[in-house]
């Protein structure tokens, strides 16, 4: 196949990344638009079709498809978003709307699968058909991929790893649940723990970092206070490393993967303080057998392991068709 | 094919369960024998061939091919029990030794992964493809199928369900971690608890059914006494079913499957009173999406499961070989 060039859409609820990419991942034209989720499907598509305008505007390849990643339930097959919370959106029939304007091939993923085929392909899994990929951002969600094959779940929920029940009457989480990884271990839950103990008195340099202005917290500034011996950022790092440790040590135990590879804002901020911790934690808890054959990495694509991932479906379909499974 | 017969066999850590069954998973004909594990590889080899002697002596039908379950890790590839702790085994070249003897095609496979095909083609999962197998005995395995293949993991230890954390400082496990859910929910968990109790001085009606023999505590004792509403029974009962449920509902939530099956002596002993706090359990914890698609159900085939699973694996690989895999 001579080189040729897909569209990839990563859509967020706060923004959309939309890219022209080449077969290897490199992203040569990107934009980046607000999602403004208020104002509906047709000015979001809408939007969406002037970032293509604009950054396919002079190119000289053509494109040969458009691979999206959007957050939620995604009906592959269909090319459907069933349910997506934070788009206010339910049955968008996404890929038949982009087919009719393009006339190319549209593929939809849930954006969490998205990212674990990018690293999977192009990323820190290269190489592997057995690996988990875990976003630990203002969420925690997760894509797993086995024997070369994103699990979707019969309901396309699967790799929901964000809502493991860690502590039976922990934390409620946005779910409704109580004691999710993710009430534990996200951003939010980082921050919530420290404006928590500074609000109890505790003494820390964050307060000086942050000019007394506690909603200027991040996890950022709780790592960098963590790296001049902050006692505080320290315990609520730990913390939240020891959780993300046995959710990965559980993840290992279950399904015996090559590679877990952890990215997103959590561990852009405070990765490699965490990484350690989460080293240590599946050590000391998970099987001799599942942990002597893991590998556990930082993401190596940030940010884009979602919009290259949107690109590599198009990929992914041509394989599939070739394969006769389409 | 015309109806053909397979040898099952299930090999535990106290007894192995030899059959002749059919292409429906019928046993037409079985016999039981102990494992002796300090007599040492040679000698179980040889019982198990007497067992076989005995049971196919008379048969008139030819047997096409004989499939192995056996505890611990598994090299299905190459038909090696890897590291079967509860075998004293290590590297052991099954398959080789077996077909050597009978030149008949020989497969292995993990016992709960059996227990898990089993399940699929003719028990409480037939026709899914996406279901997981927990069976909750002395221990807690399980065997998990996502679009039709079992989940083998990079080392051969995919499934181990039963050593997920489920409370970061709980009790130690048999595995060397704390909190498991083998050593929060399986059968000498739940013993272990009613023991402690008694010795404290809580009152139980237990007593007088045990005679006040403290060793005669079984799983289905507690479920007796629990059904005339004896109080300790039933705190212990249900805290076990809760964690199980948190665990069935981490499970649907990683992977979505259509159906998770519960089986092992726990469950045989006390698995509709169980069945009732997993469900609901289930239903306050996992996600709308993941719980919508799932069924959970007690085991059909019982203690059988591992033993027919083991014959189906031939079946499994005459299909693999018609598709060219292997």
């Amino acid at each position: 196949m001579e080189q040729e060039l897909v569209i990839g859409i990563d859509i967020g609820g706060t923004k959309i990344d939309v890219g022209v990419i080449d077969t290897s991942g490199k992203i040569l034209e990107r934009m980046r638009i607000w999602t403004n989720v208020h104002e509906g499907l047709n000015v979001i598509v809408q939007n969406i079709y002037d970032a293509i305008e604009k950054i396919t505007n002079g190119l000289k390849t053509s494109i040969c498809g458009i691979g999206i990643g959007a957050p939620g339930q995604v009906d592959v097959k269909n090319g459907i978003v069933l349910f997506a919370p934070n788009l206010r959106w339910k049955d968008v029939e996404l890929k038949k709307i982009i087919h009719e304007k393009y006339r190319l091939p549209v593929e939809i993923e849930n954006d969490a699968n998205c990212g674990a085929l990018a690293e999977a392909r192009l990323g820190a899994g290269s190489g592997s058909n057995n690996l988990i990929w875990i976003t630990i951002g203002t969420g925690i969600g997760g894509g797993i991929i086995i024997d070369g094959n994103l699990i979707q779940g019969a309901g396309f929920a699967g790799g929901e790893i964000g809502h493991m029940t860690m502590k039976k009457n922990g934390p409620v989480c946005g779910c409704g649940n109580k004691g999710c990884l993710e009430a534990l271990a996200a951003g939010p839950a980082i921050i919530h723990q420290i404006r928590k103990a500074i609000n109890s008195g505790t003494q820390t340099v964050i307060l000086k970092m942050i000019d007394n202005d506690l909603n200027k917290i991040t996890v950022g500034i709780a790592s960098n206070a963590a790296d001049t011996g902050d006692s505080l950022s320290l315990k609520v790092l730990n913390r939240a490393g020891e959780y993300l440790g046995i959710g990965v040590a559980n993840l290992d135990n279950i399904l015996n993967p090559e590679v877990i590879i952890l990215g997103g804002g959590v561990m852009e901020a405070a990765g490699h303080r965490l990484l350690k911790i989460i080293k240590n934690t599946v050590q000391n808890r998970a099987l001799s057998v599942a942990k002597n054959n893991l590998r556990i990495e930082l993401s190596k694509l940030g940010n884009d392991a979602g919009l290259i991932g949107a690109s590599l479906l198009i990929q992914r379909s041509v394989d599939q068709s070739n394969k006769g499974h389409q």
